[in-house]
């Protein structure tokens, strides 16, 4: 029987924060959820390399990307699926080390319910000028901010994958109408428009907030820069939650301490972590929150098994998996 | 003709912020909207009791409570209405200088919108430690702060009126159970459960948040002490978007200071305004808005005089005014 059975090896590592680690608990948790898919695994439980090659000889299924990923075709001669624990998979490209006939999965899913929480915070942060009134409360200082009311805004919001379309329903809820801009233009439930990347500079000026959610690949890199800043309404507000290097930092920072701009909240930023030294700390009408907007403190874990567990049952009836990763767009 | 209209005074301030001043402007604007009912109307506009004395010996309705208020009855001998462009009226308390036979109103009605987008922010402001977060950046400090999800939450809600409904609307939203505490026990559309003020100390202790939207009466004052607080979980969260003295400041601060809560958001304190030297600004995992939460920041003045025009209208129909203070209970 043992020998019918797919063999798992899940690869943790504990430089990552606590809530990100697959422990033995949230694991047999997981198997007790999904148990009748959980009687066909075997599996090894290894941190930091410590059992890597030994597992790697005929595990199927891999949970967490090696560190090293070097000539894996011959080191797992036998390995058909590997599953990222991570949405954005930038960390991880070139994937020129992904071999040919393995699935590379992300972990897409597991972000929008948080994201759609700091979203709506975000919006207001930015219309009621939070930023502004913690640093009056910061120098003791009681001064009324009156601000508008935030239906009817327009937020432009791109990417439109797990955390843009949680940002484009957060919006939705608050009145906010939505342009979404993506990389095809296939609609999405609640943006009231979806434009192409190429379109972005068109509507960036309708925009009282610019969502950046979009995966980091070559086409994605930088596309919030000075001159897009500049195509912006000046009391308009910058959100990032995808990674730090979608936008130019210096150029947001610059514009920030002009009063060009109205404010931004930015839960990544580049470089990351923010170094102690860095300006932008103390930039003007700026929110930073440390990566944590889309990670569910208490149920990452669970969440990301859940959806795991969700694409071993198409894997092991031959379906295509969710969530692939696909190596020529880069994400 | 001129003697059917119904005489009207305006009385204005200006110790008030720019957005609380009824300009002439604004006033025709209104006009506009409700032109048949402005028509039977005969209008003044003081400033800071600069006609007032002239214009009460014939006014039949009066926008703006005057600041002397001592012998109405024979200043003002016509006064039939006379409606308060604030929603709170505690600080005209005690009404005694209220003439019997005037209809006093207040601008219950005004702050629901604004109110309800502060507390979708305020529950998640609390829920994902922003206070936290933002003295981490005041410190240069990366450091993750991972929260849960907030659905599933209790907030209890103490006042259902127009800032409470908000604030239980704003919470059902994002999936929050609402425990409803009001002087009746009358249900609302968005409390899971509904229970008198006499039964809070019994509902504290299932609190996430508590939020204070209660008007400020003598049964109110003081209805969040320290043994209100101390019923409280040590993660609960506090919000007062009502009146300062609803709540004990020092009390809460002693609390935030040893930990022993997890955090406020009040946009009213007391005393108000905050003195600059006063220890409350910088107590840990507060965060201090400037009474400015629930206040339209462009249209307070034509939400305002839409429902007083709304409510001129059934006063020339002879009916019963809506947001009528009732002096006895002193709101």
């Amino acid at each position: 029987m043992a020998d019918r059975k797919l063999r798992v090896h899940i690869e943790n590592t504990r430089k990552k924060a606590g809530i990100h680690q697959i422990t033995r608990q949230l694991w047999r948790a997981a198997c007790a959820r999904h148990r009748a898919l959980a009687r066909r695994l075997e599996v090894s439980e290894g941190w930091d390399g410590d059992i890597l090659e030994d597992a790697l000889v005929d595990a199927v299924a891999v949970i967490g990307v090696p560190g090293h990923r070097e000539k894996l075709k011959s080191r797992a001669p036998r390995l058909k699926w590997l599953h990222a624990m991570s949405a954005g998979v930038d960390g991880f490209q070139p994937f020129d080390w992904l071999p040919r006939g393995v699935t590379f999965t992300n972990n897409s899913g597991a972000h929008g319910v948080k994201a759609e929480q700091y979203m709506g915070m975000a919006y207001n942060l930015l219309n009621s000028r939070m930023a502004e009134i913690t640093a009056n409360q910061q120098h003791r200082r009681w001064q009324a901010v009156y601000t508008p009311n935030i239906i009817g805004k327009t937020a432009v919001i791109v990417g439109l994958g797990d955390l843009g379309g949680a940002a484009a329903q957060a919006a939705k809820k608050l009145g906010i109408r939505v342009i979404g801009v993506r990389r095809s233009t296939q609609k999405h439930r609640d943006a009231d428009r979806v434009v192409s990347y190429r379109q972005l500079e068109r509507v960036l000026p309708q925009a009282d907030f610019v969502v950046l959610a979009a995966p980091l690949t070559a086409e994605t890199r930088g596309m919030l820069g000075a001159k897009q800043l500049d195509l912006l309404k000046p009391a308009a507000g910058v959100i990032n939650i995808g990674r730090g290097p979608l936008l130019d930092t210096r150029a947001l920072e610059k514009r920030l301490r002009s009063g060009r701009l109205g404010g931004a909240v930015l839960d990544v930023v580049d470089p990351e972590p923010l170094p102690e030294h860095h300006s932008l700390w103390h930039a003007p009408n700026l929110i930073i929150t440390p990566h944590v907007s889309c990670d569910d403190g208490e149920r990452y874990i669970d969440i990301s098994l859940d959806l795991w567990f969700e694409n071993l049952a198409l894997f092991l009836s031959g379906k295509t998996l969710k969530h692939r990763v696909n190596p020529k767009l880069g994400y």
